[in-house]
């Protein structure tokens, strides 16, 4: 597909750390006014009662909303702009649709952990995207500690594609069954990674939290393994996810998808909004 | 009380800066073959069933043994090493004897988190110490790491003394009610810091979460506000923790004391085995 005419964001150098380690912070790359006026959106979203939102095990704190592209109007333009969009048109080469947003929260003393998973598999088999060629981009909207349950990643481990992949007599390798049907939606990860995959993983290639100020923004691949800490500190921690996806890679889970604010239904390009 | 004639571990400046911050980290203090022979010692403490084993909340997971010092030799003698005993010497100004010993284990994968609390208020409540003139000093048997739940403290929060001793109409200001009552011996806390307390001290003072290779020694005060959160890492940790209390201190609820695998029932000095 035809790149969108625009400047580089991203440098040579951070898409090569990018596609050999899996992720690349770039720290404070938001101005501090976006900052300031997307927590203030988050807060608002946050406070909406909605099928789009999801608590935490104790059914009171909120752990989630998804979409929050597609109803408020701050997000919506901030996940235009060009550090965000036009950074995954430089990670995937090629032009990209909003897959997938969420406001994610780590309340302060109480929000909980987020189990090792890769997400690729969700798109793979939730929305039939075929090839891994997404990206995650989190906008830190509180400084990220290594107090306040930061994203923890495995290094180089999306290098290892789908653990499932390598499955064995129709037994995935590197996935637990989950002990039940699991909504997406809960807090507890539906395809698990074993731990004895992760541990192997962890041990070849170590683990490291990216840290930063507000305004950081982190780029992840799909396919990187991991996980986060209950955030145990007295400092919260909101993340806004957006989901890029390359536009030559399109869900083919067309007939049942799933509701739009956790798969959109279509592919129309990101136009940058400079 | 007379100070035991010997040379001392911890020089001025490290004194200085325990009493503070509330702690003091000597990074691999112990020698690599201490540190080997405490930690096959620990594997088969922690293999033993006993009363003085307690579980994670999924009643498997061994949490913690308490009373090591009194049941295996190794520990015993290690816990009577300058690097150790002398050093609780020099932080206390004095003889001190062996309060109380435990192996803590935070399971690679499984090993959950401390709650917010102060220790001195068991030891005052629970078995009359009239001063927190104790030191807890806790022996890395593994590497500390930002991913392992290590031990996080409020640096400097010692210096608040009992958080509850500021009670206003008999209500302790500083802590909740418990729930119910729940022993010592479970993975909640009785005596929990009210978390706008805990958010003030550590907006005041921040979060430090000490770290260290296997072999390191850190040196806290029994006042000093800590948590620490689960270990979601493939990577183990299992520390020794003795409690020295200086033997001008004793314990005053001698009519019916816990059992002496939490709670020594005698103040014999400990002499030091060089």
């Amino acid at each position: 597909m035809q790149i969108t005419q625009r400047t580089a964001v991203l440098n040579a150098d951070a898409v090569a750390t990018y596609r050999r380690t899996g992720f690349f912070l770039a720290a404070g790359l938001l101005p501090a006014d976006v900052v300031g006026e997307l927590s203030a959106a988050a807060a608002g979203i946050l406070a909406q009662d909605s099928p789009r939102r999801i608590t935490e095990r104790d059914g009171v704190t909120v752990r989630s909303v998804y979409g929050p592209h597609q109803t408020d109007p701050v997000v919506a333009r901030v996940c235009r702009r060009p550090e965000l969009a036009g950074a995954a048109m430089d990670l995937l080469g090629e032009d990209v649709y909003i897959h997938q947003s969420k406001v994610n929260v780590k309340a302060a003393f109480v929000g909980d952990q987020w189990e090792w998973h890769q997400d690729y598999i969700y798109w793979l088999k939730d929305d039939g995207i075929r090839t891994p060629d997404l990206v995650n981009v989190a906008v830190f909207l509180d400084e990220v500690t290594e107090f306040n349950g930061p994203l923890t990643f495995v290094p180089c481990s999306h290098n290892e594609g789908v653990l499932a992949a390598t499955e064995k007599h129709g037994v995935p390798v590197g996935y637990e069954d989950a002990p039940q049907w699991v909504s997406t939606l809960t807090a507890d990860e539906k395809y698990r990674v074993r731990h004895d995959v992760i541990a192997r993983l962890a041990t070849a290639h170590g683990l490291v939290s990216p840290k930063g100020p507000a305004g950081s923004v982190l780029f992840f691949h799909p396919n990187i393994l991991h996980a986060s800490s209950p955030n145990i500190s007295p400092f919260g921690r909101t993340t806004l996810i957006t989901v890029y996806n390359a536009v030559s890679n399109p869900p083919t889970n067309t007939g049942n998808p799933r509701p739009d604010f956790l798969a959109a239904h279509g592919t129309t390009p990101v136009r940058i909004i400079y």
